[in-house]
């Protein structure tokens, strides 16, 4: 196992001392692993929290900050956090508006946001939910009931984080992650399988000439294997299902060609040209994008294709400024 | 080789299209294989060029925007431009206040660069150059006579386009463009090799269990073999020559713990936590930071770190704003 890190169990708590250290606009809760913004909220404001796994850096904990997350959990890795630490950075960030919680469709993960915003709610704080699932490769997988939360979640923390920030009240904000959720779908493929540190070894086997198409961000079995395709060939198989299972012909959409971790950027760039040529084809118009590393799988190398439709209120929102240490602009 | 790519042969060329698609800052000159600003620099600021061998993304075509660089040329995978680019880059940018090359210290770039200067010269652009050479770990390599130009270039793109965007005439860019490079040092290491795409095979052999300390970013030989160590060992091999190189305790710096194009974000924030208590030990205080894959060597893992002392002129040129695919904050 090749690794930049000291033992093991320690991976992920090093981690979180790292980002601390590295972005003077967070702060962490290291007893409950909760990544929190560092100046809270304005009181008023719905605030918003995420969690998962670890692993999927810079989601979550890199979009915490002003246009985006209030707080995110850190699970251990490509394992859900506790109802405990969700409950924690629930009471920490709430602003007296609500908060929203923003959870990726894995069975364990939405167990234990359920039971976190039971508790959050018997101490008075107000809790709504959205599911993100987005992933059209399987309908139910090895962890999930139903589609996979993946690529869009980034989208999503990112779209509603603006309309939190905007003062809209926590029914609104719900409409929005709603909006973004209907309107979204992605897909995605791994060249390689990943390493989770206390395993030691490679989570699948992926023979050294196969893809594995549709795979689910922690190499959780996707739709096929083949022999590794062109890249045009990656992206019609990526673009063609999302394109099947929603109707964006005529829509603007907010496309991300993300990166699963190991991936090099003159790589993602590439691809996106090919999804560019694809959705041109398809009469999807591009307003905007997204190209690098957002949602990873570790050491996967590989990669995922977002789709959003994205109106004159999305737009907005996605323009809106942000700066957190995953995604910055306007500030 | 498990890469996302079409031919072996149209690599950089889809790439291209691929990072034009994407930004609608830049425009791209397909026959040169020049990035430039889609609206070109106001007449009478000093212009920036710089480029080398692909494979290096987001450098340097990533850094081709507002508050950077002016145009950037893509050589083949690992391979100088060659002199006709660079000159087309710089005669397509001069705004009549003279062009600054930024070169890496590779023999092949330095040499180009200098026949592009030439040439621009006898048609009447003022060209100035930097040649940057930051790499403490060997002296001479495979490719250059002198230390080779890593990190820093990065830092340096970003601090000197913040100075020609002010409007500084030639000889204050340079005078920046020298002060970035006499106080700036890089050392990297290496978990695994990295494939050129036409050598369908990795360049160097790197046992399961070693690593590379003092890595070029071509793969070139550093400075020796050994076990794989801790984050923290590996922290300390890293910064403890750079330390030596220059005294930097008592000053304020810019550190960028940079991933090599295959390292995992969890990993880099891990390591710059690492790098920062080596630091507060040394008695050097961090005023800015950049965590993530900047200069990178196609699909290798590893990392380098790149210390730079920052006065206040420094810190308000890095503050200043900068809209490209590679950074972006302030717009």
């Amino acid at each position: 196992m090749k690794k930049l890190i000291n033992e093991v169990d320690d991976v992920i708590t090093d981690a979180l001392k790292g980002i601390e250290a590295s972005d003077e606009n967070v702060r962490v809760d290291h007893q409950n692993r909760v990544i929190l913004r560092a100046t809270p909220k304005e009181k008023g404001k719905v605030a918003l929290v995420s969690g998962g796994g670890s692993g999927h850096e810079p989601l979550h904990g890199g979009f915490v900050g002003l246009g985006m997350l209030d707080a995110a959990c850190a699970g251990q890795m490509f394992t859900s956090p506790t109802p405990d630490q969700m409950q924690a950075a629930t009471t920490a960030v709430d602003a007296g508006a609500g908060v929203l919680h923003i959870v990726k469709n894995y069975t364990g993960d939405v167990m234990n946001f359920e039971m976190a915003a039971e508790i959050a709610a018997d101490e008075g704080v107000k809790v709504a939910t959205v599911v993100v699932a987005d992933d059209v490769a399987v309908q139910d997988s090895l962890y999930t009931a139903g589609r996979r939360g993946v690529g869009l979640t980034v989208l999503l923390e990112k779209i509603v984080g603006a309309a939190a920030e905007e003062g809209r009240d926590l029914d609104a904000v719900v409409a929005v992650a709603n909006k973004v959720n209907e309107g979204g779908r992605s897909m995605g493929m791994a060249l390689t399988s990943c390493t989770v540190p206390a395993a030691g070894k490679p989570t699948f086997d992926l023979p050294e000439d196969e893809m594995e198409i549709g795979i689910g961000i922690h190499g959780e079995p996707g739709r096929h294997r083949e022999k590794i395709g062109s890249a045009r060939d990656i992206a019609k198989q990526l673009v063609d299902p999302i394109l099947h299972d929603l109707d964006y012909a005529g829509s603007d959409v907010i496309v991300m060609v993300n990166g699963m971790g190991a991936t090099p950027l003159i790589e993602l760039y590439l691809m996106y040209g090919e999804v560019k040529a694809l959705l041109d084809e398809a009469g999807v118009t591009i307003a905007r994008n997204l190209v690098g590393n957002y949602i990873t799988s570790l050491d996967m190398a590989g990669c995922s294709v977002t789709l959003l439709k994205a109106d004159e209120e999305i737009l907005g929102l996605w323009d809106a400024p942000v700066k957190t240490a995953g995604l910055r602009w306007g500030l």
